[in-house]
């Protein structure tokens, strides 16, 4: 459908748009974070823009605030009536554009997830915050948001600083992502930062768990965690998946479902939440062949892509073409730039502005260490640009976790044509000798050598032949010891071998709904006047993919006969799967229209003779004449996108009121 | 589409079908569960029937156990990718023929809730069951499930058992539901019941509360649960969901959700479960007019309904339609009786066996006191009659009990044509007596006096006028006080009013979508011999709206002429939206098609030729003849539902293979 006057009395000022490479309100992206300030008119035109949106949004119950009667909870918010119908029309989209076009095999787990679950992904030891509390009060505060407020209140409203100080500031944005516990408890001392309401002193900083914890069964012996992601529930499932899907690679999994973080001080509305709907994909795959047989489908797209090296140059995110990034090396591999693609893809579909959508590639300080890239699709709002949907290939961590806790092992065959010769790794740890070495810990150390790949075992092999001895890194101790050479051997032996056995890869897209939701309210929000005089009117232009409601009926005066005809259209669109409202109050036609668009309806149904009637699009506001008979088949044709409206405009009669 | 050789080889004797009306599995349905005793033949067969459908359903990962690498939770599932598609499915469904068709208003609320929501909803204090650990290894058991299966095994393995002793065991089996932790107690004393596995000696039966519990954010001083119903959540926003709907009634709100309950022992598989999807539907209405404008819609519906009465004289269900059940009483009002009927048209429509479901009303001990009128769908499986859909009218409780604990006012109005001359109660507690009674409880003690009703206040009145002083039953204690005459002031005075003030009933249909799943699982199950000899074939008969994949795809054989059409045929189907499973495998046809209908596949594309295919339907598996540009059309048209199997059989060649 096409749109016109696009954003033409948008609240948010046009300069504003040139600058819209260099903001960012990520937490952990280091060299954007230095580069989040903008001036204060911007920031008050932003601020005015947003309160705009989230006014209407919450008058016409796009959500609500849960639990208002009772005060309400921070970070936790209902989708109302069109809310929940936006939610329900992108999730179904998803569906459409990602499980069905891939075949892939969607799953649905519970969000009750046993702790070993969470044990083995990392989740319990790891998935925590800094926290520091009010030393009077009690209240929590995030520790890293308080040294980020301190530094960036400091550069916006201190225009006395000295050049040296300015630069410390913005070097410590750049880098407090980085921070451990005692190095963010010195900076907050060093600046004498004190708790936002109070002035009270601040504890030392402790991790905090973001984690729901609660307990399975009634014992209270079974420790439990609301799920924080979907994708173990996946990952876990592997060998049934694979078999499933007939023992071949590559494959994806999905899930659609509730996540839950027990975040320390939610802020920034509708995009940090304790309750949020992930949709998460995890496309296994031998990590020796990362090529997609679709790929060609997507790699003339052009999009805007941030990469690392253009982050650390303070370059602006510049246009490519996905076969571009990946033949110059910039996306590592063809799967990972199909979903980019198809990301990218999705996202337009929905109605996110193409040109304030970006994909940025993580910065080597933020990804995982087993991760091979990693880039997020943020999308530019009044927050600035906001991570919604990650994009990973984090190899075969996940998978090699879940088989180390589980001893089930999660992988995959290759059969080969002919038996192989190979070399096989053969270790034997002496546990005698490891045991009165390492005493309580000589089991973890065992298992880690027994763990070693190739390489890492041929390393430590030279090692003890030519000192004696070698250093290694236990990961569940979290330290390095020594190893000696009568601790283990190391040898290899040829054997033959009629298939290879490893572990997939993943690359795993992960989209945060309720984030792209919010961010596709901003980018379809506009005024424009009222016909009645100078009062504006707010509108949605969403697609009638996304639209809440597709249709609205109205009689133009109070009348039986209008009315009869109105309900008649009424119940052939419920026949043809159309949702629709009818407004049969005697209110003027033009408070009616514009009651509509501040839904997103996109097409409004006029009743004024009971023949015809007339069909209006949203946008242009222009007028059709269909009669009554076919309106229903109309609309859904529009609404499916099987016509657009300049079709149906060059097919009937226009109507002028 | 038609269904040939309905359940012809159907391990299910058909000699069952004639009981059917008396088995329950149900907890409280105290008549009917004197009736859950069948010859050990029938179980064995029933026992046989379920292992097959699980056996398939588990196969072909319908459902998996959650984390089995881990061992598993007991009573946690996850949906694999068919189990997924037909989930889906069904609440796609559900939105059409609920949401859409009546215009509900959808919202989707947080499962995290506050304590205080739940305290208001009486969750944090009732919703409970009696436990009992074993005294040696602490192992929990909920207390009724032991004490029936003792009575039940009693019954149905000891022949010698004395007339007198039967009857006891019936009656205990009756009436266990409405035992008080005591009771049970004395019951498992006296029966001398001890732990299932261990034979170790039991605890007194207490109470254990089946939430979830955790904490909201970090402080740990915000207890939280994970919300057993999704209702709240619509009850909280019932205010600005009013106004959305113009401020007027009747309206109803509907959501779907997960929903939590952490039951003490989990057993009958997928039928209770620690986590689980509801659909809730809340209809709002005045207490004074429960009509509805549709009724005429369903009222000439035969269903079976077990009303009551019956139940009490251990007659069978019975076949009634809608209109005479409301008409003569039996079910106490229209809009009841409109969702009675279209939950027997969701239920049916899904492919529930008609003759397989029934509506049972509650007993009197099974209703809470506020309720008016409850009706459970329950649906024969092989685990006896269970409860899917419970639909009730719970009069005001709901709205009360949040006015109450929150003081925002849940309540709608009636403007009058004219200003009403009304007798306005005016109730005056005399606080200074009634602290000098009541002490350190009289606060709660006013708060009841002055929610008094008209009918309650004025029989206190007359009470007061005659003896000086009257019992009152103070809800919030639970117990009955006395009040004297000086400890209150009852008047009545008149006033003109403009408008109505009152408290909307609730008419609350609730789907368990699990349960409703697994029962169409077991109807939808039959078996039959397989073309290549005497191997059975199992077949899942889901109509088309349900089916997980649609289509099969497959060359007939393996050929790239073919390979190129099939590919052809699936791009097709995917832009017509349509699942499919393409298999180019060289596996027989026979196989293939046992493979797919094991999956309930309704139809199968098999391409012999490039310029035509054969579409074969899976239970008739006639096969018919069609263009390859038109399959997609023709398999889009029978699955939407827009023609029969029938139809299109004689508008195309029919192929025999």
């Amino acid at each position: 459908m096409e749109v016109l006057k696009r954003r033409a009395f948008s609240l948010w000022p046009p300069f504003y748009r040139s600058r819209a490479a260099f903001f960012t309100t990520k937490d952990y992206s280091a060299v954007a974070s230095t580069q989040t300030l903008c001036s204060r008119t911007e920031s008050q035109n932003r601020e005015a823009f947003r309160q705009a949106v989230v006014n209407t949004l919450e008058r016409r119950l796009f959500y609500i605030p849960s639990f208002k009667i009772y005060g309400g909870v921070a970070g936790l918010y209902d989708y109302g009536p069109p809310g929940c119908a936006v939610k329900a029309n992108v999730l179904a989209f998803w569906r459409q554009h990602f499980v069905l076009e891939e075949n892939m095999l969607e799953v649905d787990c519970p969000c009750v997830t046993p702790g070993i679950v969470l044990e083995a992904s990392g989740h319990v030891d790891k998935f925590t915050d800094l926290m520091v509390k009010d030393e009077k009060t009690g209240t929590c505060h995030r520790a890293d948001h308080l040294l980020k407020d301190f530094c960036k209140d400091k550069l916006e409203k201190d225009p006395g600083l000295s050049a040296e100080k300015v630069a410390e500031l913005r070097h410590v944005l750049a880098v407090l992502d980085d921070f451990s516990a005692d190095e963010l408890g010195a900076k907050i001392k060093e600046y004498g930062i004190t708790a936002p309401d109070t002035k009270n002193t601040l504890s030392d900083p402790y991790p905090f768990n973001l984690m729901f914890q609660t307990s399975i069964g009634p014992s209270g012996s079974s420790p439990g965690y609301m799920r924080p992601e979907t994708a173990q529930g996946i990952f876990v499932n592997f060998k049934d998946l694979y078999y499933y899907n007939g023992n071949k690679l590559p494959f994806a999994a999905a899930q659609i479902g509730q996540a839950f973080r027990n975040e320390i001080s939610p802020r920034q509305g509708l995009l940090r939440v304790r309750e949020f709907t992930l949709a998460e994909i995890e496309h296994f795959v031998d990590p020796e062949d990362k090529s997609f047989a679709k790929f060609s489908d997507v790699s003339d797209l052009e999009l805007y892509m941030f990469p690392r090296e253009d982050q650390m140059a303070e370059q602006p995110a510049r246009r490519i073409s996905i076969g571009e990034a990946v033949s110059q090396g910039i996306v590592n591999n063809e799967t990972l730039g199909y979903f980019i693609g198809r990301v990218y893809m999705f996202l337009t579909q929905l109605g996110i502005d193409k040109d304030r959508l970006r994909f940025r590639q993580h910065l080597e300080n933020e990804m995982a260490h087993y991760s091979v890239d990693c880039w997020d699709a943020e999308i530019e709002s009044s927050y600035g640009w906001i991570e919604c949907v990650g994009i990973a290939d984090r190899s075969a961590y996940d998978l090699h976790a879940h088989t180390g806790k589980s001893r089930v092992p999660l992988v995959a065959f290759e059969k080969y044509q002919q038996p192989r010769e190979v070399e096989k790794l053969v270790i034997v740890p002496v546990k005698k000798e490891l045991g009165l070495a390492f005493k309580g810990n000589h089991k973890m150390v065992v298992e880690a050598l027994e763990a070693m790949g190739n390489k890492e075992a041929m390393e430590m092999k030279a090692s003890l032949e030519a000192k004696g001895e070698a250093e290694f890194h236990v990961c569940r101790l979290n330290e390095v010891v020594t190893i000696k050479s009568n601790m283990l051997s190391i040898s290899t032996e040829k054997k033959k071998e009629h298939q290879r056995v490893f572990t997939p890869s993943v690359i795993e897209p992960s989209f945060g709904i309720g984030r792209i939701i919010y961010c596709l309210y901003e980018h379809s929000f506009y005024t424009r006047p009222s016909k009645d005089g100078d009062e504006q009117v707010n509108v949605f232009r969403f697609p009638p993919l996304v639209a809440p409601i597709k249709c609205t009926v109205f009689p133009l005066v109070q009348n039986q006969q209008y009315e009869e005809v109105a309900k008649q259209i009424a119940k052939s669109l419920t026949a043809f799967g159309i949702s629709y409202k009818i407004d049969v109050t005697g209110t003027s036609i033009g408070k009616r229209y514009a009651r509509t668009d501040e839904l997103g309806v996109p097409f409004a149904v006029t009743v004024d003779s009971s023949s015809s009637v007339t069909v209006r699009e949203r946008d242009s506001k222009k007028q059709i004449r269909v009669n009554v008979d076919e309106v229903a088949p109309v609309v859904k044709q529009l609404t499916d996108g099987v016509r657009t409206w300049t079709d149906v405009l060059s097919r009937f009669p226009t109507h002028s009121s």
